[in-house]
């Protein structure tokens, strides 16, 4: 059987509720959808959860624009139901429970603000059930609570514990189609807890592991996961095949179509996860699995992906490898700041730690550079802003010599040069610092340079 | 002035301590020279320190070959003394004092042993001050106490003291040439203590640095510094100027010809050192400086090294990046296991940490792996055995675009996969992490790249 995840593009309106039924009906072994909350219908519009929080908030400051919030959200979900001229009384049961939802505790606003923002996704399952038993679908919309999903107790950013799967394993013996709402779980005692945002990808991942699902279908609104961003490079090639791996090297640096921490449930499992398009669900999509079969995509190379906001640490002291602990008194004092570092490159009297420059304000800054100079009585501390990570990734990069060679002279014909190089022994990516000024430039002259001059 | 240091090679015979005394004859701001112990004649001949640290464990083990290794020792002195006509009754002098001193207190064998060894420097600037006397200079021998070269009271490691360098100031009053024995002082108790092995080039140093001289010349048996190891590319290229951070990297990774950090006290003074030819002294030989001339080397990298004998573990562990501290937990493990890091190469879920892999024996490797699993709760720890570091130094490659490109490029002619790479921001190296058997061809696929093939 497949799990198959809707995102909101594919929710927003009756049109795209339409081909979500057709996708559903077209293919009998997929029988849980796992949908989010209805997203923009144009550039302009406003999602359902943002709408949302905002009427958490208003709530919570007491505000007087609550039902103008209010109506505006119910409004969405009437207009789907008229379009799909749906004859249940669904919006009378989404307005009850939504305005019964306000009335509650509001003690702990974590819990509060979870459960005006799940409702986005849990309506809209309602809605969806209501619709495709209309369309002649045997569905029923199943919750959370009934069906077992159990997270921990962090409103906002809850976890999934471990006996969800065994609950979860149940949803095999329904007859109908399951309409699963994403983004939200209970607690052990009860309460509704969200995970963090873009939590429904983590439902579908989590729901595919617990039935034990051939694959994971997750639909967006791209015909695939491109090799580069499509905002840097035109008309970038498709990647038919993607390794776990790969999937985590790019997502963290910047590719946005899936957060790979929350297709882990899947990956754990070996769930193959296919990424698809509503629009055109005949487009063979990109497959993310364990491994790449023999021959599936030509190029050597997987994928090009930049993120910029970063600023590295450089510190020098004379004699520095000879003094045992002095990297980790360096990291200790990045421990102290609570700063999470994402690259540490070494020399030998010298060392640049890179991390996330948000994490920190201008006066923490300051902090940070005097306590590692007391600390480590550097000869020289120097912070580097602006930095940007540019990551070349694909696990097919270990078995071939010359990437390096080819990536390094495609940088240095388009005049980019390289901050930082960091490749392990896993040499599953290679990373290079660059200046954020230069991402477009590196990301398509290394783009040209595998997926345009040279296609091996 | 000039301080002028001579290695056991120059020393060995008399015929180039005759080299050295014209060395010292022709220019006359040569005013201090600093004296290795007699070298080898030929390349089966035994150094004279060896015969000493030879004499010195044979008395504290009661050997009865005691004797035997006392004459051998004379015996060198000797033979320079007669080819060299020295009239001033030194052998007996010589022969005299080690005797003298095998009779002393061995309560304390490091003192024992640093006296008996220290004593072929010492005997040998006797010697040569004799030589010079005799040749017409005005010289006379000092000895490292008269000079007030105080050192720590740590036997064959010691390290001077600051206040040695007010003392040394006092030298330059002298009107004669000193002949001043290298590789060993004094502590503030009047103990005599040695540097580590090849101290020599560290009194010459600290002599410089005391004396303010304008330059420091090292004279050794070969023209200059080269750019690449001599045994593994043929006739390499000469360095014309080095500067101290070149030094120290090239240095760090296995150049022999002098130790950076036995050269420190001069660099701190901002003293060039000039590494010069004893058997061919008009050669300009290599110019060890704090910034480079304009023009001064046509070459974009500096020099090529290369070193055997590192191991490194790789430990991957899922969402590494996310937990705070998980690098300085690594380490820590390290550090508990006195360990000394080479480099750090980090990935987002991956670490290599490199190091020397002489510094654990095989039971200890177990037992560090294990150590990192327990304290990191990481998925994969494994050692990677025999790896070379090849590293690229060239204070000048900052500036210039595409240099990365060039090496990697040479690299993957010559078929080397790179293991690992390690550029931080200062920019003035390159570390490749390559195996141990592809050393030589990856040295000579980029000498050949950057002073064969294209000269700019």
């Amino acid at each position: 059987m497949k799990v198959v995840k809707f995102g909101g593009s594919s929710l927003a309106n009756a049109r795209q509720l339409e081909k979500v039924k057709n996708i559903m009906a077209s293919d009998p072994t997929r029988r849980i959808a796992v949908v989010s909350a209805p997203g923009k219908r144009f550039d302009s519009d406003t999602k359902v959860t943002d709408l949302l929080i905002e009427l958490a908030s208003q709530c919570l400051n007491g505000s007087a624009d609550t039902l103008q919030t209010f109506k505006e959200i119910i409004e969405r979900y009437a207009s789907i139901a008229e379009e799909l001229s749906i004859e249940e009384p669904i919006i009378e049961e989404i307005t009850r429970s939504l305005s019964e939802l306000l009335d509650m505790d509001k003690s702990v606003p974590g819990y509060f603000i979870d459960a005006v923002k799940a409702s986005g996704e849990d309506n809209n399952a309602k809605l969806i059930a209501a619709y495709f038993r209309k369309a002649g679908l045997k569905a029923r919309y199943i919750n959370p609570k009934e069906a077992g999903l159990i997270l921990s107790d962090e409103p906002g950013q809850a976890k999934v514990l471990a006996e969800s799967y065994l609950n979860l394993y149940a949803l095999r013996n329904y007859e109908e189609i399951l309409v699963f709402p994403g983004f939200f779980g209970y607690t052990r005692k009860g309460r509704l807890v969200t995970f963090s945002r873009g939590g429904s990808d983590i439902t579908g991942a989590i729901v595919a592991n617990g039935v034990e699902a051939a694959m994971y279908e997750n639909f967006t609104d791209v015909d695939s996961i491109f090799v580069a961003n499509p905002k840097i490079v035109q008309n970038p090639v498709g990647i038919s095949h993607l390794t776990y791996r790969e999937m985590r090297e790019l997502s963290y640096a910047g590719f946005s179509v899936l957060h790979d921490e929350a297709l882990y449930p899947a990956f754990a499992e070996g769930i193959p996860v296919v990424v698809k398009n509503t629009n055109n669900p005949s487009a063979p999509g990109t497959v993310i699995c364990e491994e790449r079969p023999e021959g599936s995509d030509p190029f050597a190379i997987t994928g090009i992906a930049s993120q910029k906001g970063f600023a590295s640490i450089y510190i020098s002291k004379y004699m520095m490898n000879r003094e045992v602990g002095f990297v980790r008194r360096v990291l200790s004092v990045f421990e102290s700041f609570n700063l999470s570092i994402e690259h540490v490159v070494s020399g030998i009297d010298d060392i640049d730690v890179i991390f996330k420059e948000d994490q920190l304000s201008g006066n923490e800054i300051e902090h940070l550079l005097s306590e590692i100079k007391h600390q480590t009585a550097a000869d020289q501390v120097v912070k580097c802003d602006n930095l940007c990570l540019l990551m070349v990734v694909g696990e097919s990069m270990k078995s071939r010599v010359g990437i390096t060679a080819k990536i390094a002279s495609a940088l240095s014909k388009a005049s980019i040069n390289l901050e930082m190089i960091n490749q392990g022994s896993s040499e599953n990516s290679l990373m290079f610092g660059i200046k954020e000024d230069q991402e477009e430039y590196a990301v398509r002259a290394v783009y040209n340079a595998f997926f345009q001059e040279d296609p091996r």
